[in-house]
């Protein structure tokens, strides 16, 4: 998708939600927020706003001298952890644990600090099992699932990746093999490698890094070893309102699961803010 | 009140509703939107977020070529005009005419095609005379009255006037001197001129222009006529939340009447967004 006019307040929006996890100076949050701007100015509207927030998030953590999302996303992560027992429970116990751990992954998608400064996540977890989805291609998911055993796993953020790890090793007690990959380096409160070891995931399946801190899954500013990995890919599984913005136009089978959360692409969509999708690319 | 970072984002919105009322054409609304980045660089925090709105707002009309919001101000006033009739009657009517027009002046204020996008204006005045004001100093305002027969009113924006025209027609029932104040120039939907006239407040009382196109009163950027007046008024009433910005920290006895329509200055206030207010300086 391309960028809309309507991104730019909120390229400056999410900004500030970084800042003020960075830092308590106002002066540095304003000298930060100030310089920005510049990257807005430079937007290229032909691409999707993920370009536009990886140059902002590169600009701030430059600026902060730190990740400022590194002890959320611990926070995350723990939160996460602790619901993980019962949450594992319902899966085992339920009739169809694929649904079930598909379901609990997309609730945990709203797990975004990056947009939201608070969550409810025990009241979403109910809402997603509770509510129907918006788009549900879960028919086709378990038809495409049934015809490979080899799963490129895209997760998302700290804390659903705990979710995420749910859904892979229910995936994995079918026989696949899930290859996950979480982000090169901090952007936003994505996943990196330090959140598949917070999380257990490390300990499921293999887990790569996709060589980039972009927003999504830039695939042109990843190195060739991933693009290769992306391109052989037989079914992808992907997370999050970033991977969709990114990789929606990608010619290859995924499956994205994911929370819009912004008006902009909740309208191209054509469905409401806050709708949960299990969508066929 | 100084800016807040949390105005920036507020900025680019408010920028983007201008453009989308001055222009179809989406390239420009880009180039004018991505200009407008330079006055965000350049905020002083120090001073009331109605500057930078006034530098943002002229280069929105010179790149434009024309004031944007014109046209939806003439609407506006219809609109209003359409509504005085009934009103007027419910103000004669009333057991308190000025407690009536007052309250109908601030529900006025709801009309700010500057912030919102679609109005409820009925519901709005219904919900103004029902409920409570977040803040009331009415037997204050009743008192101030009582000691002085000369009123500089400060009008706010276009279709608000008319409810403004309610209010002065029973300040001028009732014996007062009514100078009423527009802006110099086209700024956002303020009241200018033209305004008073299609309203018809030019016909009910003297109508000055303050010889600014700034948003709210910056009294600094006004010429030394308007100071002047400003300085001998013994009592002003002051309409919208642009007034209250820029002049809520002068030393005069001043009447705010307006609806804090933004998450700044709410907080500032320690009011929710939307609170209605007749607040003494």
């Amino acid at each position: 998708m391309k960028s809309h006019l309507d991104c730019f307040p909120c390229f400056l929006r999410q900004s500030l939600i970084a800042l003020r996890f960075g830092t308590n100076d106002e002066w540095l949050q304003q000298s930060v927020l100030k310089s920005t701007l510049e990257d807005i100015r430079k937007a290229d509207t032909s691409k999707p706003p993920a370009y536009t927030t990886t140059f902002i998030h590169r600009r701030i953590r430059q600026m902060l001298g730190k990740d400022p999302f590194r002890s959320i996303k611990s926070e995350c992560n723990r939160h996460a952890l602790n619901l993980y027992p019962s949450l594992k429970i319902s899966v085992e116990k339920s009739d169809d644990p694929l649904w079930m751990s598909t379901r609990l992954a997309i609730a945990g998608n709203v797990i975004d600090f990056g947009i939201f400064t608070s969550v409810d996540i025990e009241g979403t977890i109910s809402n997603a099992l509770n509510n129907q989805l918006a788009v549900d291609d879960y028919l086709e998911f378990q038809d495409a699932l049934s015809s490979t055993d080899e799963i490129l796993y895209l997760a998302d953020n700290a804390g659903e990746i705990v979710f995420d790890r749910l859904l892979i090793e229910t995936l994995i007690s079918t026989g696949k093999t899930v290859l996950a990959v979480v982000k090169g380096g901090p952007v936003i409160n994505d996943a990196t490698l330090e959140d598949a070891a917070e999380s257990g995931l490390a300990n499921v399946c293999e887990v790569i890094d996709n060589g980039s801190d972009a927003v999504g899954t830039i695939l042109e500013w990843t190195p060739e070893s991933f693009k290769k990995i992306f391109k052989n890919a037989r079914l992808v599984i992907s997370k999050g309102q970033g991977n969709f913005e990114t990789l929606g136009g990608a010619e290859k089978k995924i499956f994205f699961l994911f929370q819009s959360k912004c008006d902009v692409v909740s309208k191209e969509l054509g469905l409401p803010k806050g709708s949960m999708l299990l969508k066929k690319s």
